[in-house]
């Protein structure tokens, strides 16, 4: 069977390199082939292996009949979407590891699919290499699914890792990234947390069966995370995680948040290091389940898209049935009305903090100034903990960090 | 599309209860109903739910043309291998939970399903609500699978947390989980490694190709474990877990064992604790991958069944390609010939196991015998390990236990 790739960057160069150096082990699971028959790209790669099927241009792929298979990793949405439109308009699968455009046009995408009886996969566009959208789709499909959350950047929990294991403040772990390679030069949409917030949005839309997008959902990076923060985090057996969190509440709505979370020493989740990426499925019948592994990088990344390249081979003539329902403006609950406990780190009277605040948990921390008073609250709306801690009028908060 | 159960026990009575307590879930996805048309067993449910299906006649579901899918949680491999049979070869796909007939027939039995145009699907015999079985053939089918391994039985995980965490001697663990419901009252298979080696054998013949049988796999259990051998471990930042092994090694063949490990504390699959199982899959392009839930119970188990019934149901006019080849006596090599390093424990003169296996790693325990020697071994062939051993005059073996 003949494919594609477009965008001949990272990913599309490590799905080359698998369907090259796997073929066998590929073409016996298949019975056939995978030939990769053009990549697009608007750059030139003297000497690289697949030179010869250097295209520039998108249309000898939308126009070869032999071409069933594309593998988008091009990113973006432009012109992402309307390539891939248009390939699924004429039959073609598509597999793409493009969280963005997933994220924001995945229910018209799938739609396109689904109306011309083509395959729109992704699951390299979630946890990398990780298996999550299959495993969630097809072998959780007798659950309610009740929470769906994880860590789902690679890059921010290489930070928090080091923040955590080496006492590294914030900016030296990031120059840190930056020299290893794993965080951007302009590491804006890891760091603020954009990426997760759209890996956020494709897991709430698939478990949930409504389209979620990325301004749906309340975002927070690691940007204001401190050192000393993790010190009190340490000292109460947590760690601080980037986690993109979904959770299916009583009244039908979705809570739906990208933020910074404390979380206990004790969970599956913490153990989750470096570069790696976990997340947990919570199904009624299932309970609990956890997948873990490479988030991101080449050959992991690749190795999902060309899992998805072999399942559209296996399922040419008949479309999966992958979807879910239109966009819905008040599926997602204000992050305002969300329960939460958070833990607070601030300056002024520990009287006054507990004349509003009530029965909270005071942390202690050794060597900590006079005046430093830290807490976590019981967990109650966030507006009206907002009101309470807004009104302590002599203190001043430095740090406030939802509590998972 | 109409269904059947056969064997109304605990994982039968869950399929019952997650297809009607789920129902309009699994209509939304399916875009049809699932309905349990007849459930087997040769006993009586008075005033259950499903009272009104129950027939003792299996000749009821194989002649019934609208019973498409039928979900086999029976146990054993008589009748179950002779219904199944029957069944594939009249084009009704079968789901089932029941290892041990994949583990001894899966062969026979997915080849029966290709020539009848029927899937076979198992995602429940291995990490029972963990999913497991669909990740590795399909998420990573573009991996050169280098090995799997994992903590696959709950019953003695249970045993070797308590034993762990609580310094409880073998019998009294073994006790409390038989009191709690974890163990049956023969605790044989369980213990002894025999329902580990199944599931080990199904892992191995979908990651390697190539069927792998119960009898190919050497297999100790943990009925030896003793508390002063975990004392041990856990002064070594290490812990004692039952794992089912394999690899596929430079020589063609297969590792595949199922043995009590030391493993590291560091580990993920030292984290998996309690009854909860935890599967790693190796493969070339996407590094380590980690799977973690609930390895058996009546609803995460019957959850699993659910969802390779929607998966039939989705596919009912094209079959899965699920498969792998035929025996092979050669396939996995002699246990004898494993490369291992052994913790070992025993009694004599330090001196003397120096003069014969060198430079190993020396262990201390507070308080131990001071004729108590304990060393790990480097690594190198069993049967060369276990001569070594055995030529130390005036050392007397009370242990010893592979290391990871």
């Amino acid at each position: 069977m003949k494919a594609a790739i477009m965008g001949y960057g990272v990913v599309g160069g490590g799905v080359g390199e698998v369907l090259i150096k796997n073929a066998d082990i590929i073409e016996k699971k298949l019975g056939e082939k995978i030939e990769i028959k053009y990549v697009l790209d608007l750059r030139d790669f003297p000497g690289d292996i697949l030179e010869d099927k250097l295209t520039k241009n998108f249309e000898d792929i939308l126009g070869d009949d032999e071409v069933k298979i594309v593998c988008e990793a091009m990113g973006g949405t432009k012109p992402a979407y309307d390539f891939t439109k248009r390939l699924l308009e004429k039959g073609k699968h598509v597999v793409t590891s493009n969280k963005e455009l997933v994220a924001t046009y995945g229910y018209e995408l799938l739609n396109t699919a689904k109306e011309h009886n083509a395959n729109y996969l992704f699951e390299a566009a979630v946890g990398g290499g990780v298996p999550i959208i299959r495993p969630i789709w097809q072998c959780l499909a007798g659950n309610n699914i009740k929470s769906v959350y994880g860590i789902l950047n690679g890059t921010t929990n290489f930070i928090l890792t080091k923040m955590y294991n080496e006492d590294m403040p914030f900016k030296e772990a990031l120059a840190l990234a930056q020299k290893l390679g794993y965080a951007e030069k302009d590491p804006t949409a890891d760091i603020e947390g954009a990426d997760v917030c759209r890996k956020t949005c494709i897991l709430a839309s698939l478990c949930f069966g409504t389209h979620i997008a990325p301004e749906q959902v309340a975002t927070e990076g690691i940007q204001n995370i401190n050192i000393r923060d993790v010190a009190y985090a340490k000292a109460n057996n947590c760690e601080i995680k980037l986690l993109g969190y979904s959770e299916k509440l009583d009244n039908g709505k979705i809570d739906a948040i990208v933020s910074p979370f404390f979380v206990s020493k004790a969970s599956q989740i913490a153990n989750v290091s470096d570069v790696f990426n976990g997340i947990v499925v919570n199904g009624d019948m299932v309970d609990e389940v956890f997948f873990y592994g490479r988030g991101a990088g080449k050959l992991p990344t690749a190795s999902a898209c060309v899992g998805d390249m072999i399942d559209c081979a296996m399922h040419d003539e008949k479309r999966k049935n992958f979807g879910w329902g239109e966009r819905d403006k008040d599926f997602v609950q204000d992050c305002k009305e969300r329960n939460t406990a958070y833990y607070v780190r601030g300056e002024g009277n520990i009287n006054e903090v507990k004349a509003v605040m009530g029965d909270v948990n005071f942390l202690a921390l050794q060597g900590a100034p006079l005046n430093e008073v830290v807490f976590i609250t019981a967990k109650e709306k966030e507006k009206e903990l907002d009101e309470k801690l807004a009104s302590i009028k002599s203190y001043e908060i430095k740090a406030k960090i939802r509590v998972l």
